[in-house]
């Protein structure tokens, strides 16, 4: 069922008018965006909870199953069709094109079959769903490349898409700051979870029930775990015991699709072993000198190199690295216990815009590196006012890393290991907010949840 | 990540080695069963919890993405690749195929490129993801039709395993009533969470939580409202009032696939009005007669038409409906009420099977009724031992139905209007448990959850 805007309708229909004109600004031939189908689980009735496309979303607003916008000199066509009748017996009385049209400032409205004579000459982006794939195809009349290889006015499209979407105007705002606020009270209720749960999986629960009570959705799979150097762990069947680290990377995203990314790592016990507090310790450094460094103009990557610096001589401090930090880094030593980057840009998408591949995390003319220190990085391109970033630094044991033969190999003058022996009880930490670049710097949107050990250990214990 | 069975797995080897067997006996050419992809949500690593198509989880036992299944006289061989290297990385150290294959008891394991020497000849059924339902048209060569229009030796493997699914061996149902437990443990959370709720939000928050901690995911899409009459209402943004009746359907699956489907309908202030009351006690009188009524021969039809026939009994008793109770039966005067029909096949499906569309609800030669009161029933099959089934009459004030000019005229003299003005807090009930046919009578594998209004109002209050 569709939900239309209450309060702030008036804003929201004056805020996609701002989009689209300036997308105008960027393309002088018309657009066409597919919202995208639901999708069935194990049978066609029992859907998957609907997404729309999130470029459909960025100029349309709300979530539309099966509708389409057409999108000329600022002007906004919505095509879609009225619910059937026999949709009020199971759906309640739902809100009809016309209305939906109003709520969302579009200039006019059409029935779906409609479209087919907008389609010469329009671009587009490849949504995700196979189904709303062909379609486009059929109905465009011409191969659509998959978003991620882009070509010809279609690549124009996502990058003029980019410049709109990297730089969020105040109706984004206001939807990443709801999601920041659950997401940081999500993180909160989990660590008030902790000392009675026996599970990873009943902190999950605590953590996406706060997500759940408020309408939200979870932005993308959950890590609840107490192996955290299994950085994409999606389950949850571990018990927990006195002596682990919990690593919680969970986020919300809001009814029309804006999302958080919030990562914490505290004590299962409340209380930090002292290597656990070390190795926190140096991570937590990294975490704030990379945002206090933020500001516009500052290279991305300068971030994450920053960061691979400091958690570097922190494990020169702590004896597990030897040598030099400058030459450390350059042999990309940190990757070892760091080996993905430092952050990515955030909006619709956890990872915004990463349909469209690299084209929004990479400068034009900028592609991945090869070092194994870099090449995870996802996002390289001098920051500009306006984007949202998270911040992640971490470090993690992971063993198909440190006990694979080349690296043992390559680094074995530079790790002691029999010093790393001693911190194995500390599997993976990470620390991410979100970082919103401002005129003169930075604001934290997820500032609220603590970082520090002893502000964790009050809301455990 | 696959995560094997731990404890029972030589349990789980056996029954799966058991299914097929049994499907050997009905069944003399070869099979093939598609486990289905992972989908992308809003890019293509941002996926949708994976949910193996049912037919394969039948035969393998766990969900396995990107696998298939061979089948041929009562042997399994198991078509999955090997994860890269590159895995352990961000998925940790994960079973290979070989380890998969001996916990269900596979005869042979292979990469999934050899799987295209073995396809000619084979049944198969087509899976719900169309980029897999790509690889099974193009690896058979030939073209596969949908699930629910299956022809030839794909609708005989159809009908070979509706056999088998519909009559629950010992493996499925100690899954199932793992999903019922915890099923009726979100119910208990949702009650116990009521008093302090103030929207509809919290108490499915409080319902899914149970389910997340479980380790456990919802078989379909929770239905939490306070407007009952809306049937498939998936939205929870309706704040909570005093007078107002809460409807909760929501089932637990468990993680190799199996579902509980459990509908309560309770006072958000734990007491029901007088009007409520004398509503709620027909629905239950229906539900409770008809769970008595089930034993093996009963055709589920004539389950439906005595919860048709109760509830037309209760609502003459009320005075909102006029006449002989038999006639108001026979011109459907109870679907102005209860529009739906009184249950459905469970299994690994919350609608068992219904990928096969009616080919496993009803018996071959049937087919829908025409009728109002008879259409939407989607079983309609002699009840035999093995079967689970739910029953869930309901009372339903949906004022596209009540309001419908046709309706109104045809009901005109059988209905007391004036008389239904006065329940008008009564929007939607609905009693939903799940009941196992057994050799004598039944089971009711959600039976610990209260259905009386006194034992609930405990549970809320």
């Amino acid at each position: 069922m569709v939900l239309l805007p209450s309060k702030n309708a008036l804003s929201l229909a004056t805020g996609l008018k701002q989009r689209r004109a300036k997308l105008a600004r960027l393309i002088n031939y018309p657009v066409i965006l597919w919202s995208g189908s639901p999708l069935g689980r194990n049978f066609s009735a029992n859907k998957y909870p609907f997404r729309s496309s999130s470029h459909f979303l960025y100029f349309a607003g709300i979530p539309l199953p099966n509708a389409a916008i057409y999108l000329k000199e600022g002007r906004l066509e919505l095509y879609l069709d009225n619910p059937p009748p026999s949709a009020t017996l199971w759906h309640g009385e739902t809100p009809d094109r016309a209305e939906i049209g109003e709520a969302i400032g579009a200039d006019a409205v059409y029935p779906l079959n409609e479209l087919s004579v907008k389609t010469p000459g329009a671009a587009t982006i490849a949504v995700q769903d196979s189904v709303t794939y062909q379609q486009q195809c059929q109905l465009l009349n011409r191969f659509v490349p998959l978003s991620h290889e882009t070509t010809g006015i279609d690549l124009e499209l996502a990058r003029a898409i980019v410049k709109l979407r990297s730089h969020h105007d105040d109706l984004a705002l206001q939807e990443l700051r709801q999601a920041s606020s659950v997401s940081v009270k999500a993180h909160q209720a989990g660590m008030a979870a902790t000392s009675k749960a026996k599970s990873e999986a009943e902190i999950r629960s605590g953590m996406e029930g706060v997500i759940i009570a408020s309408n939200m959705t979870c932005a993308y799979n959950s890590i609840v775990t107490v192996r955290g150097e299994v950085l994409h762990n999606e389950t949850y069947q571990n018990p927990l015991q006195p002596g682990d680290l919990l690593l919680a990377d969970v986020g919300a995203e809001t009814p029309n699709g804006w999302a958080a990314d919030i990562t914490r790592t505290w004590a299962v016990s409340g209380k930090f072993s002292s290597t656990q507090k070390d190795i926190y310790e140096v991570v937590l450094q990294a975490h704030d000198d990379c945002i206090a460094k933020i500001e516009p103009g500052v290279e991305y990557q300068d971030i994450h190199l920053l960061a691979a610096e400091i958690i570097t001589r922190g494990l020169v401090d702590l004896g597990i690295l030897k040598g030099n930090v400058e030459d450390l880094v350059a042999m990309d030593a940190h990757a070892l216990f760091f080996p993905h980057g430092v952050g990515h840009l955030l909006g619709l998408d956890v990872h915004d815009m990463e349909d469209l591949g690299d084209e929004a995390g990479y400068e034009t003319g900028r592609s991945r590196s090869d070092r194994f220190g870099l090449s995870y990085l996802r996002l390289n391109r001098p920051l500009q006012p306006g984007m949202l970033v998270t911040i992640e630094p971490g470090f993690y044991q992971v063993p198909a890393i440190l006990n694979h033969p080349d690296f043992r190999h390559k680094y074995r003058h530079l790790v002691n290991w029999e010093r790393l022996a001693q911190f194995k009880d500390v599997k993976g930490i990470r620390i991410e907010d979100d970082v919103l670049v401002t005129d003169f710097g930075t604001e934290v949107l997820t500032a609220d949840l603590p970082t520090k050990i002893e502000d964790m250990e009050k809301l455990v214990l």
